[in-house]
C-alpha cells in the first residue's frame, strides 16, 4: 500500500486528541481522516485542523465515511463494545485503548465476537509493550540468560489521582497495565489475586484506599507484587524487577540527566505518563499503523484484553471481600494461541 | 572506666572468632579475656592468640574467670538461654548474637528473667541497626520529611545456601533481620504474617522453598513485604526500600565503584554478609563495649530479640498451613519502654 | 502544506540510505521523491523500494527532478560545498551532514554565499542538539539554576576505529560533535585548543594517536575537555558533565535497564551511535521537515559549520604542532545572529 | 607487643585532637601519651580529657617525656621539617600528616635526612590511600583486567574555601591530594604540569582563581586532569576515573541513600572531608599503629610527600606564569623502592 492508511479516531478526549496529533505529526505511513465523539464540538474542532478529515458524533457513521481503512478506538471503555463490534462488522483494524471493556464478562463477549467473525482484527492498547525499557527487559528475559522468573516487584506511582476516581480504579485502571505487563513478561496466565490495604496516606482523598499492593500468582507459581499508589505526591514513576534463577533485571531508575547542586545529586522524576510514555504511544501506533498495512495484526489481542479484565475482577473483588481470590478465566481458544 | 573492658567471649565457630579479632585488632577499649566452647581444642586455639586469654569448655566457668567485666554469646541459638541467664546471675553485661532464642517461649523467659533481675543488662545483635546505610535511612525517617511509612519493600539474597538449611530457617535465621529491620524502621510492632511459596528455583536444594515472599502487617496498619531467596547465585544482597507518605528512599544499592568494561557498565555484588556488613559489626561492638564502659544499654533489647521470635513463630506458621496468621505478642512490659 | 515534503537525498552509503528509511518509515509530513549517488547501482537500488522514487548519479538532477522540495545531503564531506551551491541557486532548503565541509576556507565561502543567496536556506546535521538528553541538558542550564558554566567535561569513546581512520579525524570527525555541543551549551564561541597526546592505547592501530585529550577555550573564559578515544574496546559511550557555578549536571550515563548477575550488577553500554542516538536523528529531521514545511530555518546554521571546522583546524594544527593553538575566526554576521 | 603503643602527638588543631580521639576512642592497639602545641592553654584541655596524658609546649619535649613509642606529626606544615628531626634522632616512628613540608627543597632534605638515619621511620599522611573506594580502584587496576592506565580524570570539589585560602593553595593544600593519588594509582612519576585558570566562580572570593583546571603528565605517557573548584557551593565531592586500554572505573559517586521526593530522585552529597574520608582516616591510623607494632613502615613514604611536593611546586609556577612547566625531580634513591 503505497497510500497513508486512513484511520477514523472514535473519541476526541485527551487521548483521542493526543492519538490525533500522533498520527498526523508523528508517525509514517497514516493519516486521520475521521474523528467521532458524543461532544460535537469537540469532534468539530479536532477536525478543523486535520485536512481532509470528517467529524461526527456517531462512531459508526465515521467508520463508514470516506476514505476509513482502520479504527482507532479512545471512546471511554464503556463504549468500547459497540465501536469494536461495528468495526467487525465493516471488517475494519481496531486499535483500542484499554481497558478493552470494563468487565470481563463483555470482554469474553469480544472475544467470541472475534471468533465468529473468523479473523484477527483487534490489537488492545498495552502500550507498555512499546515501551523501550519493557522491551529491553522482555528481550533479556527471552534469551534465556537469567533462567525462568520466579517473582516480579513492580511499583506504579502517580502524583495525585483525579477527583473521579475510586479505591477498585487502583486496579481495574491503573494496576491493569501491571496485570498485562505480568502476563507478557512471564508469559504465564494469573490465577490468583490477593489485594492489601495498608492504612491509606494522609494525602489520599478521604475514603480512597490508597495506597494498595497486590499480589499475583500465574499458572507456573511465580509471584508478581505491585505497589500501587496514586497519591504518592513526588512523581510519576513506574518501576518492575524481575527475579529469575539467575539473577534480576529492573527497569524504571530514570537516570538520563544527573545534576549535583545545593547538598543533594539526582535527577527529576516525571510527573505524568505523558512524559514517562510518549515513546512508547509513538511506537504503539507506528507499529499498529505498520502491521495493518502489511494486512496483519500482531500486537496484544482481545484475549490478553479479556483476561486482564477477568483479573482485575478477581482483584476488585478481593479488595471488597479481603484475602486471596481466584481468577476464573474461560479455556484459551486456538484462535488466540 | 580506664582499663579495657574484659571480654569474655562464648562460642568461638566463625562468628564467635571474628568477634574475637574485632575486639583484639579493631575496635577501641576492650579485650579478649576468656573464651568458652565445647570444643577444647578450638577454645585453645583462639585464646592462644590472645595474650591473657582463658579457654574453657564451659561458658560460667568463662565468665568466672580473672578479668571478665562482660560477655558476648556467640553460640548456637539453642544455648543462649543459659549463657544469658548465667550472665544475670553474675550481673554482667551481654552482647548476644541473634536469634535471642531458637523460639518466641524461651525468648519470653528471658525477657522476664532481665525483668526479675531489675536492670537491663542485655543486648541482642541486630546489627543492621549499625550499618551506615540502615542508620541514615532510619536518621531520615526520623526527621519527618517524609511522612509517615506506608509500605517497606525489603530484598534479602544470598548466593547459596548451607546444606543444613531448612525452608523455617529462611524466615527465623534470614527473615529475622527484615523483622527486626521493620519494627526498627517504622517503631511498630508487627501484627500478622503471610508467606507465599512462589515455585522454588531450580538452583535451589531438593526440598527447599526457595524463594519466599513475606508480607507483614504492622500494628499501626503499615505493610512490609520482604522478598528471602538464598541460593539467588550470583551475590549477598540486602535492600529496603520505604515509601512514604511524601516520598521514598532506599538503601542497598551499593554503587561504590563503576567499572565500564566488555560492552558492560556497573559494579560488583558483595559475596557474603562479612563484605556487606563488616562495618556494621565494628559499630555495633563498639558502641556495646562503650555503652557498657560508661555502665549503659543501649542497643536493642531482649523485647526486641523476643518480638522478633514472636513473628517469625507465625511465619513459620504461615509457610507451613498457607494463609495469614496473627502474631501473639506478650503485653510490653514499662520495663521495655 | 499538507502534501508531504518531498525530499531529494543526495548520497546512499550508510547514512544516507538509513535517511530515506527515516523519512519513509519513522517521520511524518515527508518522503524521498529522488536520491543521488555516484554508484549508480546503489542508488537505483535504493530508489526501487520507494514509491515514485528518481535515481540519479548527478546531485543537481536528482535536485531538479519532479517533486523536489528540499534536499538532505548526505554524501562525503569534500562533495558537499558543490551539492549546496546547487542547492542555494535553486532556493531548496537543505538539511546538510555534519562536516559542512572538510575545511574553514570552504566553510566560510559557503557562509559568504547564503548571505549572498540573502536567505538562509541550509541547516547543518549537528544532530546532538535533538537527543532528548543533551535537550534537558541544555534547558536546565537555560534555566539558570546552576548558573553560569565554568566548565564542560566531555567523554567520546567508540569501541574500535575504521581502518582509514586517522590521528587528525579523531579531532575533525569525532571531536567536532563536542565542539558544536560546548558551543552550542555554552552559548560562546571557541577561541583556543590544545589537544594531548597520551602513550596511546595498545589496542589502538599503529600510528594512531589514540586517545587524545582536548582542552577548549571560550570566549566568555569558560574552559571544556574532551576524552576522545575511538579503540575504547568496550563500547560507544558520550558523556557531558557541565560544572556551573552552583552545581553540576551530568549526562550520558545510560541507565534503562540495570541486571543482577553472576556477581556483578550493572547494564549494557551501547556498541555504535546507531543505538544511542537514532532517537536524535529522528528528531532533527522531523524537525527540519516541519521547520521547512512552515516556510522557517530553525536549526545549526552554516556559521555554526564554519565555526566547527575553524576550531576542528586549529586542533588539527595543535595535535601536529604541539601546545595551544589560537582559533582563527571570522567575525559573525548580523545575518547569523 | 602487647600493651598499646605510646604516641605523642605534636599539634593539638582540627586535625590533631581528632587522632586524639581517634586513637583513644576508635582504633585498636595504641593510646595518647603526650600532646604538644604552642597554645598551652590548647594542648592542656586535649591532654585532660585522657588518661595518662602529658600536655607539652615543646614538641621535643614531648617526644621524651615517659611511654611515647611513636609520634603523630599533625603541626602545620612549617614545622613538620623540625618535628620529624627530632623524631629521627630519637629513632621514633612517624605518621606525618600531609603536606610532608611546605616545599621540595625541604622536602627533599628530609628524605636526606631519613636515608642517612639509614632506617625508613617516617610514613606520610596521604589518606586516600586507605579510603575504601580508591582500594578497591587500585586493587582492580593492579588486576591488569582493565590493561595500562591512559588517563585518569579527577574531580575535588568544596563547599567553600577559608578566608587565608590562596590561588596557590587551591595547588599545593587540595590538588596535593590528586598528585599523590596520580602518583599512587598510576605508580608512576609526573614528569610536567600544566595550570588552567578559566573564568572564577562569582561565587568565588575577589580575587581568587578558583576553579582551576590541572593536567599533569607521567613518565609512562598517562594523562592526569584534576578539577579543582573550592567554592562550589553544593558539597564535597571527590571522584576519580581511570581510563583503561580495556575500560573505565569510577569512583566517588556515593550512592548509599536514594530517596524520590518533591520531583526529584538523589542523594546527598557530602558536606566535607571528615563525612567523606572519616574511615580512610581510621584506618590509616591503624594501619600505621599495626605495622609500627609489627616493626615495620608500610604507609606512604617521604619520597611520596617530596615528589608530591615538587609536583605542586611546578604546578604554582604554571599557575603563576601560564603554560606546562616540567617537574624538576631528583634521582629516586634505592633506599625508597
Amino acid at each position: 500500500m503505497t497510500t497513508p492508511l486512513g484511520i477514523a479516531v472514535i473519541g476526541t478526549g485527551r487521548m483521542g486528541t493526543d492519538h490525533v496529533r500522533r498520527i498526523q505529526e508523528v508517525i509514517s505511513g497514516a493519516r486521520v481522516t475521521a474523528v467521532a465523539d458524543v461532544d460535537e464540538a469537540r469532534a468539530k474542532a479536532v477536525a478543523a485542523r486535520v485536512d481532509g478529515c470528517a467529524a461526527h458524533t456517531d462512531p459508526v457513521a465515521a467508520m463508514a465515511s470516506a476514505g476509513v481503512d482502520a479504527v482507532l478506538v479512545a471512546s471511554p471503555g464503556p463504549a468500547h463494545e459497540e465501536a469494536i463490534t461495528a468495526a467487525l462488522a465493516r471488517d475494519l483494524p481496531v486499535l483500542c485503548e484499554k481497558p478493552l471493556t470494563p468487565d470481563a464478562a463483555s470482554a469474553l463477549r469480544l472475544v467470541e465476537a472475534e471468533q465468529a467473525h473468523g479473523r484477527r482484527r483487534v490489537q488492545v492498547g498495552f502500550m507498555r509493550r512499546y515501551d523501550p525499557e519493557y522491551t529491553s527487559l522482555k528481550a533479556l528475559l527471552e534469551t534465556g540468560q537469567l533462567g525462568r522468573p520466579l517473582m516480579l516487584h513492580q511499583r506504579h506511582r502517580n502524583v495525585a489521582s483525579a477527583s473521579f476516581f475510586t479505591s477498585e480504579m487502583l486496579i481495574s485502571d491503573s494496576v491493569a497495565h501491571e496485570v498485562d505487563a505480568t502476563r507478557w513478561l512471564t508469559g504465564d496466565e494469573i490465577t490468583a489475586v490477593t489485594v492489601l490495604r495498608p492504612t491509606p496516606s494522609a494525602n489520599a482523598p478521604e475514603g480512597l484506599a490508597d495506597p494498595q499492593f497486590v499480589v499475583m500468582e500465574t499458572a507456573s507459581g511465580a509471584l508478581a507484587d505491585v505497589e500501587i499508589f496514586v497519591n504518592c505526591g513526588f512523581g510519576y514513576q513506574v518501576q518492575a524487577e524481575t527475579v529469575c534463577e539467575r539473577g534480576t533485571a529492573r527497569i524504571g531508575d530514570g537516570h538520563a540527566l544527573v545534576t549535583a547542586m545545593a547538598g543533594r545529586w539526582g535527577g527529576s522524576i516525571a510527573q505524568d505518563w505523558t512524559e514517562r510514555f510518549a515513546t512508547a504511544y509513538d511506537r504503539e501506533v507506528q507499529a499498529w499503523v505498520d502491521a495493518t498495512r502489511r494486512g496483519e495484526v500482531t500486537g496484544p489481542s482481545m484475549w490478553d484484553g479479556y483476561a486482564a479484565a477477568a483479573v482485575c475482577d478477581a482483584g476488585v473483588r478481593s479488595l471488597h471481600e479481603g484475602g486471596r481470590v481466584e481468577v476464573e478465566l474461560a479455556e484459551r481458544p486456538d484462535f488466540y494461541r
